[in-house]
């Protein structure tokens, strides 16, 4: 005991200074699972945070999972369920009892039931809805029909919603009554007999209002709210922009139906960055970890754009082989090719990388795209600029006597990175006014379109000016 | 003023529509400033978010930007202030009195304040401290000394703090006597004497709670937490994983000193993500806003790797020197290589993209090498084996009579795919294991480093088949 006391001293402090669990702290919770001595196992999970146990449930094996599981006061089990991805959910419902379901499925907040739900396989969602009460099988079927990435979709139905004639006091009394099982109690909704949204009065307001003040008269009608079919990104912005914890949703009549919380909101901020540099990488998106996405699905989201740059590039070899003669007479061209092609490619990837996070993040607007020509095309300019002298100072060194040579090279070059800075930044402002999305004009494509005008651009003026047409 | 009236209910109507402000909407609100017409612009901005508000400021010129800061109310105003860019916040600085300064400065919320005086010349700076009171300027100059983007640069003074010997209702007491100008109350802090952190209870702990009970009976001990001197990226990660609204942040001696709360967090997020986006387009990455950023300052945040990278292909240009015979002999193997080197770039990308992201968001540890080699090795095969499939084909179609150099085209490509894969996922793990930043491995030095190895395949495959050498 004395050994557990101290080895736990060194845990917490780990606990402290990582905050996430350490591998040592997981190596000997294994152990202690493996010996069976749940006695000493219990303590160390009693000190731990729901996300803590969550992953060390994720580590050990079915059954012993559900052992640790079992083992965990009721409201706590249920919380730390809902931290679990859904494969490892599946494997514990697979083995409790339906009794054992039920309390889980009652005690969930509903968007986390329908995240669950929606990795599930038919005959797993079919016993999960069986074991649900009327009540929240009905809820659960409603969300479930929200269009995914919506705002329907993410939002939970667990809010407090109080009336505009009561008072602070009643207004306490309420959540105290009806506040422990719900997703935030700091941000009240106030409707009316219709449950139409008519204003939001935070705890803090009640907290800084005396007790016999009617709601109405401190409550905040310009509500910031979203309709259910919203997309999650709009959702997201909202919060950003206006510091939000909670944002009510409401059907087209104006009737609150949920709420997202600002926890939600982070998850969704990051899946949709995921999305959006999956995305720049020519890459279908998908919301699986890396590690649990099987080979053949990673395969299958990558396959096709790789299969269309590909045979777009065979058009760059094309216009190579127009000009077989020219680099047949001066091999020397050809071997200037790769550097400015991936010159042209990455001078064109920072500019749409800037421009379609800009848009993304709401910096630049469709309307900007003049502004952002101009600075493009003077950024252009210097970088061009740079990177052709110090081009040429190495090509005459390297070839001295080659002079029109090293001429044709910068000069393309500079024409490169200005068509690329171009062609960067206007593609994906054209793709956002075309109503697609813009980090399709990502690096990949760029390059591709950048690479087959580069090409014909040196051989345009090297036929020109080594008189080779 | 009907027509004022009915324009407004349009007004109300479009900003629950977009939320945001409208173009209409500025329009009509920068036309009543502009006829100085302030009774009505009064009303306007009476029914506006300080987000909204901010936004209009941000588009009127600097007096007029004044004018309307003093027709808000002192409390408003100083939270629309908040939401200013530094260099409209400067403007109005620069316009107002001392005494309206200090009032200012003394209702910021301490953050505000400092990442305002991170962006600010050295002489506002110094107008700015000097009315400060003496409180003021100390917490403000303690804590602009946090090193950059770690948790004391982001955290902010104004938490409350509880102690363990207090009961509900004394809590209940000292929130709505202290509760007014504290960025939140929803999370209260219990500390000793010392100052040291004890425990952590929320509001909601305390409505769930009979006012007679003590803290020490209900808070949490085992404190989520950050010290000073964290990486920023840290505390944000803490945040999503444990689902915190707000974070305490102690010194070395386990002293509180501040809190992080979630919106900032949020905007962390964000910025850590858009800085990601531009080291892995080879950008230095910047804070400011693009189209606030001076063409100069975008150049040099560019031309550096674009250099790097220029002269790095220049060596693929020397591999390609020195087969110039067996592009002279077959020139048809010239028209092959772009196609080649994209496929290689864009393949390696889209590895390394999923893997640095992975690990920014925690899903891939420098531990799973092994793993996620071997997965993308049976991707690059499932993928390399379909692109060079439908490559023979059209490539046979094409060129008749021709099978050798097809069959050494597609031999490259599938070695090239097999290759950008293996590099493509293991050095942004290796970079990770060298505490190199990971984000540098991306497409654009990917795809420099396969460019390379995939033209000394190809010609090595040349050479073989075709009996160049």
């Amino acid at each position: 005991m004395e050994n557990l006391l101290s080895s736990d001293v060194t845990f917490r402090f780990k606990m402290v200074k990582n905050e996430c669990m350490g591998q040592n702290e997981m190596k000997t919770m294994t152990e202690l699972a493996d010996a069976r001595d749940f006695r000493r196992l219990k303590e160390w999970l009693a000190q731990m945070q729901e996300a803590d146990i969550a992953e060390f449930m994720e580590e050990v094996t079915g059954e012993k999972a559900v052992v640790v599981f079992r083992m965990l006061p009721k409201e706590l089990a249920t919380d730390v369920f809902a931290f679990l991805p859904a494969a490892k959910q599946q494997e514990i419902i697979d083995r409790i009892t339906d009794a054992e379901l039920q309390a889980v499925i009652e005690d969930l907040f509903v968007d986390d039931a329908v995240d669950m739900l929606e990795e599930f396989p038919a005959n797993v969602v079919k016993r999960v809805l069986k074991n649900a009460k009327p009540d929240t099988r009905e809820m659960i079927n409603l969300f479930l029909q929200y269009p995914a990435n919506s705002a329907g979709s993410i939002m939970t139905a667990e809010y407090l919603a109080l009336k505009k004639d009561m008072t602070v006091e009643e207004a306490f009394a309420y959540i105290r009554l009806h506040g422990v099982d719900k997703e935030t109690i700091y941000t009240c909704y106030v409707t009316d007999q219709r449950r139409k949204l008519e204003g939001v009065v935070t705890v803090k307001d009640l907290l800084m209002n005396p007790y016999e003040v009617r709601l109405e008269e401190i409550m905040d009608s310009h509500v910031i709210k979203s309709v259910t079919t919203e997309d999650q990104e709009q959702v997201a912005e909202k919060f950003t922009r206006y510091d939000l914890l909670s944002l009510p949703v409401v059907d087209g009549e104006n009737r609150l139906v949920g709420i997202v919380t600002v926890d939600d909101v982070v998850d969704v901020m990051e899946q949709e960055a995921t999305e959006d540099f999956e995305k720049m990488a020519a890459m279908v998106p998908s919301e699986r970890p890396y590690l649990q996405t099987s080979v053949f699905l990673l395969a299958k989201n990558r396959i096709m754009w790789l299969l269309i740059l590909m045979l777009s590039s065979m058009i760059t070899g094309g216009i190579l082989a127009r000009y077989e003669n020219a680099f047949a007479l001066i091999p020397l061209l050809v071997t200037f090719i790769p550097m400015l092609t991936d010159t042209g490619g990455n001078a064109g990837s920072q500019s749409s990388t800037l421009i379609i996070r800009g848009m993304a993040v709401g910096e630049i607007e469709p309307g900007d795209v003049f502004r952002v020509l101009w600075k493009e095309l003077r950024v252009g300019m210097i970088v061009g600029g740079i990177l052709g002298l110090v081009n040429y100072v190495q090509l005459v060194l390297r070839f001295p006597g080659n002079e029109q040579i090293c001429l044709t090279v910068v000069l393309s070059l500079f024409a490169t990175v200005l068509l690329a800075k171009t062609v960067g930044s206007v593609l994906p402002m054209a793709a956002r006014m075309l109503r697609l999305d813009p980090a399709i004009m990502a690096a990949p494509l760029i390059t591709t379109i950048v690479d087959a005008f580069s090409l014909v651009i040196y051989f345009k003026i090297a036929c020109r000016l080594l008189e080779l047409a």
